[in-house]
């Protein structure tokens, strides 16, 4: 196998897009990622996308959007796995380079969310979980997240405000990110009086859906050397599942998938949690993002949200999270998110994060969920 | 890179499954081709897909069958090209054991479209075309499969009732099929007065949309000869993609995807048409079939409707196709079809094709196509 490294990147405000439709956006990020690695073309690009055909009735997104940016004929295809669709694409673009089959790569995450609104966006957001035993029965993924919280309060003796500085922290790195979606800061002491979304999920709490569009340029790390200044090396990538359903999981505040892929990651980089640097996590709720630190090893079980109390979570502190805003901040288009993950964690690494630079970074982490972590992918890189 | 083969292959009748849902039909092709293989898990599971969200709001495949199968944890994500979904997940599932990153992974192909009727399924199947320039005005993928065989009998001075061998011969296999959908004969004098679907494609010369699931077991050529009698080795993998809207190609009658595709393939494999014993096209209707054949180089332009006149295509021509009576009469589960295709081959490549054996066959070929041919996916199989 050939080691991999990223050569380029690009991405597109994360917002609500109205005036663009899934094909134009996914162009400006496969033109600005082109742009950055100094390419005019790659050998392959894998879409990640969760709801083209649910949103817009567009499948087939690989040959539309490799046609459209002037790559006719070039290898192509989607993959999906919920909001995780991204994460799970760059997994696919990584081995097609690893193996050899493939010389340069682009990974594509493109989502277009904002065209429905309401509760038929809600409904489209239902096709993320089990659709038989959970959405029938009315579920979405914010009020699972409720349920997932609710228990966590009362396990461990938790109250909403400690939870309030995961959206702080996500809100102060996004409002110097000016591809963020909301920019705005939030105040802790009004985080647990905001307008209830799912009791106790508030709409300080819960990340917005968006329109948005991620890229990146894969190559092995021999080549890269050659064509950029500073390539970014993937150290790891793991992809592991849970009951899709969270009534199912005899666990349900362990996110198995997250755990699994975590661990396969850090053994792949024969490293653990106290080497990486920096983390771009699934916060598509407060509670997801305490859980993900659990699972991937950064707390204990029960211990996630002391993390955020105690603002290790900070840009200085010993674990930052969402240092270009997270979910919570920048958005969450579905299956871009993780390619933006992996976009915010190379501009770290190459120390060109600006304002939203992390001192030092030399390992960065990206966890990438598919709804309430059904599929759970995890990245490692290097400088 | 590792040599890939396959272990294991199981299927479920194609048709109307109205009791079993989608994750009821996947277990029985994942538990069909375990049990051929000799095993009771997998590394990882691809699944190919095309319209689970749209029709039965359930996308995040790969983590709900995987679990459903008693794998839960396991590395599982879906693929979406159309059609072609199972021929790429077959891609990305070879990928995956040729880098090393996994040793065994099941490639599934699931679809279950009867859920749907009429024109809400004519919509559902217009997401494989370009939903803004295409569908927007009313195409399906039959509207325009008519618009090139009339434009075919235009270039070409062919009528109607030349294309009828190839549903002939599609049911003649077929009905020696017990996993076929529709096991009748269809006699070439009444062929031509079929009724009507989209003038001139009729009902003998369309194939139906069905339920339907396929899987097949991928391990290292090295690993594979210990574990079964007859491994199946995979010569080569090659996936091409076109403008996925008809009026955007220059020459709407050559299949640019499908002949990117078989290019890449036989160069990989270092073999041309000529040492090709079978193979499994995409006949999605006849036109389709007659173009594929052009495109792979068993015909010259405008040539390939005389393979089915001169009855080549039968199965002791030069070059058997849908010898299990392909799309038109074995039936047409959108993202379960190229998986469907590599197990018949692969029954084939061992002699346990029964009733449908093409004797000495040595080296089969399947290609899978997206809608009207945006992408292409060609596979070359050796015994």
């Amino acid at each position: 196998m050939q080691n991999v490294s990223i050569i380029g990147v690009g991405q597109t405000p994360v917002g609500e897009h109205w005036e663009l439709s899934l094909r134009h956006l996914a162009l400006q990020a496969v033109q600005a990622a082109l742009d950055n690695a100094g390419l005019n073309k790659v050998d392959a690009i894998i879409v990640g996308n969760a709801l083209g055909g649910v949103i817009s009735n567009q499948n087939h997104l690989g040959a539309l959007v490799t046609d459209f940016a002037g790559m006719r004929g070039t290898e192509a295809f989607r993959v999906e796995a919920a909001d995780a669709s991204g994460g799970v694409a760059l997994r696919q673009g990584y081995l097609m380079v690893a193996s050899g089959m493939a010389q340069t790569v682009m990974v594509l995450g493109v989502e277009k969310v904002t065209d429905l609104i309401g509760s038929q966006r809600q409904t489209a957001m239902a096709s993320f979980l089990d659709a038989e035993y959970e959405a029938a029965h009315g579920a979405t993924p914010v009020a699972l997240a409720a349920l997932l919280m609710r228990r966590y309060m009362h396990e461990y003796g938790v109250q909403v405000a400690d939870f309030a500085n995961f959206s702080v922290n996500a809100h102060a790195n996004g409002s110097k990110n000016a591809n963020a979606m909301y920019r705005n800061l939030i105040r802790a002491e009004r985080f647990s009086s905001a307008p209830l979304v799912a009791d106790p999920v508030n709409l300080f709490d819960v990340a917005p859906e968006a329109d948005g569009a991620a890229a990146v340029i894969l190559t092995s790390a021999e080549r890269a050397a050659d064509l950029v200044p500073h390539p970014v090396r993937i150290l790891a990538s793991a992809v592991g599942t849970d009951a899709l359903a969270v009534h199912d999981r005899p666990d349900p505040l362990c996110l198995m998938a997250a755990s699994l892929s975590a661990q396969r990651a850090y053994e792949q980089a024969s490293i653990g949690p106290a080497d990486v640097d920096l983390l771009e996590l699934h916060d598509s709720s407060t509670i997801m993002a305490a859980l993900s630190l659990e699972a991937c090893g950064f707390a204990d079980r029960g211990e996630g949200w002391r993390l955020a109390t105690d603002n290790r979570i900070g840009t200085k502190g010993s674990i930052p999270i969402s240092t270009f805003g997270g979910l919570k901040s920048r958005g969450n288009p579905f299956g871009a998110t993780g390619v933006y993950q992996a976009v915010e964690v190379v501009l770290q690494l190459r120390g060109e994060a600006g304002e939203n630079q992390i001192e030092g970074a030399q390992i960065g982490m990206t966890q990438n969920l598919g709804g309430l972590g059904g599929t759970a992918v995890t990245h490692l890189f290097g400088r």
